[in-house]
């Protein structure tokens, strides 16, 4: 009997080659026109779960892109194992920075370089491949059923409605997923929790046409200004956020889990060299780690307004935009935050302007015990494949469907994430170590040895 | 022997198909792919020159767009009159709002709508046709030279430099200049005054990529917001200008001056509701016209940074972008401004990020007597033309060039506008109201009548 090491070495080649076929796909869920690709991709999986042993696999609709179910019922007696993953991807802006076609996926210095390379077609490839191996070598002792949505990368609109109607089918003793990072290549690590989003967008109307800067500038009021005051005043001087009410829910964590935590292995120095800046920047009180995994923070993802194209334009523009996000600690209620959000930026906004808010979408943070079986079982697989026993870590991105996931069918999530910072996801030249990508299929294999149920 | 009214009359429909065809020539100067249409522009417009009744009309080369140049010298001992105007129009975006095609001029409801319709190219056009009405007519009785330049909207980069090359070819005893606007259809104005311009962009660096705003907000600089905080610091409460130094240069206008500006008849409800604001808003203690008129301003022209797409993408940008000019009052240098402005940024620029300042163009106010003979002779011929004396306006907009072309030459510019407030140049949807389009060209061919040079 072949181990999974033995098994990736074997069938190397066709791996690489049915998860290209899978990037090769422009599944970018925020673009309308991807709809006949969302499909495609869809069906691909549906196909490669198929090959890799389920019993059924098929696609279902929903209100937005569709969602790949199949599974493989080996005794309902024994545990369930429900694997989430999204087939969905970022778009690829600035193209231009891409060393390589972001759709045409390239393996170079030990990587596999392609949107989605990592996020996430490449870590939920790990699962079926992991799966198809223990069906093979017939070791497969839990039923396993596999759920990968479209939608993740825009917030999971219709996943959680869609679960709520298919509550017994996706019955599980845990969800598994590698949608996340660990701390380093060497310094394994388990996301024990993460951060839940709000997400916004302001538009800043002025005059109702675009105006010339020197027939009107000086008296009327110019919505990119007034847009840039408004954002300003949202974080003091202290990075903390000036929203009303918006820290009342946020839990302090006690010394001693502050503590905990801060046994994380961390560089500042090389954390700012790999991002190539000269200071880190938060809010006050708290460690870089801290600020990524267990406090609340506010960007402004996007903005734009008037002219930005080459050369020079003397116009004051008739409007100015915005798009917001807010990360939040468990405790917080995303939809709480969006309209505390709304109701502060309303009562900001001067009247000599109007001022819209548009939520694009939310969802809330969680937390998993180190005690559970399943994060024992993990911690176990990952310390055999690499030798050093993974930090239980606090992850500063979201998957908010998995908060609603955990409320609906009343399963813990669990986080494998096999991704590192190196690999740049949601920005160009994604890559995926491929050393990351073979040990996190090993971790996912052992992950089955040792998990026997939540008992 | 015809009046000009009798004589637009006659020529009426040959003078639309000749402004149109400038019109169709999509001349935007700011665009490097506009190069041939440029060429376009200027060859027809040597060829309006000639047909016109110049005795010579020629394109002359300079590092940038080229400059039309003609004249029909009469007698050396008469006085000379130097008609600048600019062939290079503003950019059209956002095009979707336009309703008919910017470069398919269109007459309905008694204007010419096409960009360029009214500045410049419209306004140029008008002295073309009372030149040609005086040649035709053997009632010109001044030397007349012409000067179209292709660069005004991006700040004239190398008009300056030409003029300083060809000043005797340019010796005249006034600039006169169609390129503003009346303070309204029934309240015609003459500009004594213009603001000039300093515009500058900065770039906002954080990380050196484009970052997973879950992996790392809260934790590093986000380029946006700080290039929104810095922004916004950039005009106090009291809507004053807080570059360092930035005021040294302005003179306060005497209670006195105020006064008589004032007397320009001015109806904020009007305008109000023309803009649909409603609330004007500006620098505390000036009134609506000052602050347009005698005092700087600061406006961002244009904002960037990442995601402006359709729906979310949780990303933290690795720089953003604004483009930001300031108005300037007689008296203010540019290149002091500029320098200031670049020193201010830098200083106020927090270390967890880079900044870049870069300065696209620039240009000095200036004012001419009301007591001149130039003046007087176009305060004559608009109080024929509209049956009421025209009031000494100041205009908020920059030619900064005329106020090189002042010191260059030693000549006075003379701001003869026939634009109005509803023709939204710059904007979608350009126009040219065809009563002042007329009456435009009866008040310069009067003025001929009036003005007997500068003694």
């Amino acid at each position: 009997m072949d181990s999974m090491k033995a098994y990736i070495e074997k069938n190397r080649d066709r791996f690489f080659e049915e998860l290209f076929s899978l990037l090769r796909i422009p599944s970018i869920s925020s673009q309308d026109s991807s709809r006949p690709d969302m499909m495609r991709c869809a069906e691909r999986l549906t196909e490669l779960l198929k090959e890799a042993g389920a019993d059924s696999a098929g696609i279902y609709p929903t209100d937005g892109h569709p969602v790949v179910f199949g599974e493989k019922i080996v005794d309902p007696a024994l545990p369930t194992v429900l694997v989430y993953g999204h087939y969905d991807v970022q778009p690829v802006d600035p193209v231009e920075l891409w060393k390589s076609d972001p759709f045409e996926p390239e393996i170079r210095d030990g990587a596999i370089y392609a949107r989605g390379a990592n996020d996430d077609k490449g870590q939920l490839f790990m699962h079926i491949k992991a799966f198809e191996y223990l069906v093979r070598e017939n070791r497969l002792k839990h039923n396993v059923k596999f759920i990968f949505e479209g939608e993740e990368e825009i917030g999971s609109p219709s996943l959680a409605s869609w679960a709520s109607m298919h509550r017994d089918m996706l019955a599980a003793d845990i969800i598994l997923v590698s949608d996340t990072t660990m701390l380093s290549e060497t310094v394994p690590s388990i996301n024990c929790g993460m951060r839940g989003l709000s997400y916004s967008e302001i538009t800043v109307t002025g005059p109702d046409k675009d105006l010339h800067s020197g027939h009107y500038g000086g008296a009327i009021a110019n919505p990119i200004n007034i847009l840039c005051d408004m954002i300003s005043s949202l974080i003091d001087k202290d990075g903390k956020i000036t929203v009303r009410g918006f820290y009342d829910d946020v839990v302090e964590l006690s010394e001693e889990d502050r503590a905990k935590l801060a046994r994380a292995p961390f560089d500042e120095e090389e954390y700012r060299k790999f991002l190539n800046i000269d200071e880190v920047k938060g809010e006050a009180g708290y460690s870089t780690l801290e600020r990524t995994g267990i406090r609340p923070c506010l960007d402004v993802n996007g903005i734009w307004g008037g002219y930005t194209g080459e050369g020079a334009k003397t116009v004051i523009p008739s409007s100015a935009h915005a798009k917001i996000s807010m990360r939040l600690v468990p405790n917080q209620d995303h939809e709480k935050i969006a309209e505390l959000f709304e109701k502060h930026i309303k009562a900001i906004a001067p009247s000599c302007v109007k001022v819209d808010v548009r939520h694009h979408h939310g969802g809330n943070g969680f937390l998993i015990p180190i005690s559970s079986p399943a994060y024992q079982a993990a911690s176990r697989a990952m310390t055999d494949v690499y030798g050093i026993e993974p930090v239980p870590s606090r992850g500063g991105g979201s998957i908010p469907i998995l908060a609603d996931l955990q409320k609906i069918l009343g399963i813990d999530p669990l986080l494998m994430g096999f991704g590192l910072e190196r690999d740049t996801i949601h920005s160009p030249n994604e890559s995926y170590l491929l050393k990351q990508f073979f040990a996190g299929m090993e971790s996912i294999a052992l992950f089955y040895e040792y998990y026997k149920g939540n008992k």
